[in-house]
């Protein structure tokens, strides 16, 4: 665990500094790769501190991102642009920039979540499955981004051991800060994307399923602790699949829900 | 239905033309507004006709939209800025303008859905329920966007009728243009928010559930016919919910998913 006078990880590798009115500079730093290419949402929460350092309201209700091309380690640019400043709520758009190249483009809303009111449902219980204490480190062990997120899962992973696919399309389990750090609300954007793609439990395990676009909607402050993540997939439909996740804090509270459109690359027969 | 050499009602009313480079001139009609403001899908078709006409692919993949302002009936200007083209995907942004004021910002990832190419599978299969010709028209008749897109539902309509909602969180049945038109890729934009709000179907009615955020993913072009669609909410939270779409053509294939962050705003006690 980190200590309370510490930078965790996760704070230091997503920081920015204002460079000019609407420029923010950030780095990609090693530790989060899946192969060669820094994890989208790791990207993405880089994007989302810089939207939190410029603009009038700090939390992310909803982004969006649209992956254009890969991130490389290293210097990041973050644009940002308003689109319209509300009451209530914020719109703007951040560019993520390479050396001039646009990599990723978010598109956000942000708000004070304290300050949002109304009724509250589900319609399905929260899953109820071993606790984070009663599972073991899950998923490829050898993936650097294991460096910086304890991922566990709960059943379905006899795939990463040359067991065959389930065929549900669904990952639960757990998920943690590796240095022990709490989540927060910029981290729910980087936890939305650190499961195994769902897709590995259909057809077994894919090289390459690259992100074309991820939507985080960000519901609650989460509370200290792991946090409970299901991931799933419905449709796969000539090699495009959305995946579908579901985050609740420590107290059981739902903090925030994600869909991504992914491509899935079968090997050549 | 109409003939062969008529012009669809929702053609000629996402019509969009060339003004400048980068500048497509729309016009918002009556006939798609839910209360005093034009449905949100409908406005996003508009974009979608004009990235379409804008950009070296024509079928969107996943189309995200950010709804800042409510619209308004009349001309609305569509700024397309290219992101990235690539060999199979274009990437653009499409800012709605009315007066000058930002409406809508879409981002949207463009392609030929002819060419994908993968495996298909879904984790259930397709609902089975009464179809398109066993089910009276549905929903609030009143509403001015029941003039141009025939909703019918299969049960939970009794919420419309002073009855109780189920506290399912889903509305299944069907939808078509209203003149009979086919349904084509842009117009599955639209339909992707023709359906009442889920959230009825828990609380009951509500005046108003505005969306705040929207993204379509297309799957395929839709065979003619009506198409079979399912709209659900799973968590509402503090007033915030998403609400999930699934899309079929008459032959039973997936062709578009959908997905919405909506506010639910309860009348004061």
């Amino acid at each position: 665990m980190i200590r309370p006078d510490q930078t965790s990880q996760f704070a230091a590798e997503t920081a920015v500094r204002r460079q000019a009115e609407h420029l923010w500079m950030g780095e990609l730093h090693a530790g989060w790769r899946i192969g060669a290419v820094p994890n989208g949402g790791y990207v993405l929460a880089v994007a989302g501190r810089a939207l939190r350092e410029a603009l009038p309201h700090r939390d992310p209700l909803t982004v969006n991102a649209f992956y254009l091309a890969p991130t490389v380690l290293g210097p990041v640019e973050c644009r940002v642009e308003l689109l319209r400043a509300g009451r209530n709520t914020t719109h703007a758009v951040a560019g993520l920039y390479q050396e001039g190249e646009l990599k990723v483009q978010v598109t956000a809303a942000y708000t004070d979540l304290e300050q949002q009111q109304g009724p509250t449902w589900s319609a399905t219980a929260r899953p109820v499955y071993p606790g984070w204490d009663e599972c073991a480190p899950s998923g490829d062990s050898k993936l650097e981004f294991r460096q910086r997120v304890d991922v566990r899962l709960v059943g379905g992973t006899e795939v990463f051991h040359g067991g065959a696919p389930s065929g549900r399309g669904e990952f639960r389990g757990w998920v943690r800060h590796a240095d022990g750090a709490e989540p927060d609300v910029i981290s729910l954007l980087m936890f939305a994307d650190a499961f195994p793609p769902p897709v590995f439990d259909v057809v077994g395990l894919v090289n390459w399923v690259p992100t074309v676009e991820l939507t985080v909607q960000v519901r609650a402050h989460p509370a200290p602790g792991p946090l409970q993540a299901r991931l799933f997939s419905r449709h796969l439909t000539q090699g495009v699949i959305e995946e579908d996740g579901e985050y609740w804090d420590s107290e059981g509270r739902l903090v925030a829900i994600s869909r991504q459109t992914a491509k899935v690359r079968l090997p050549r027969p």
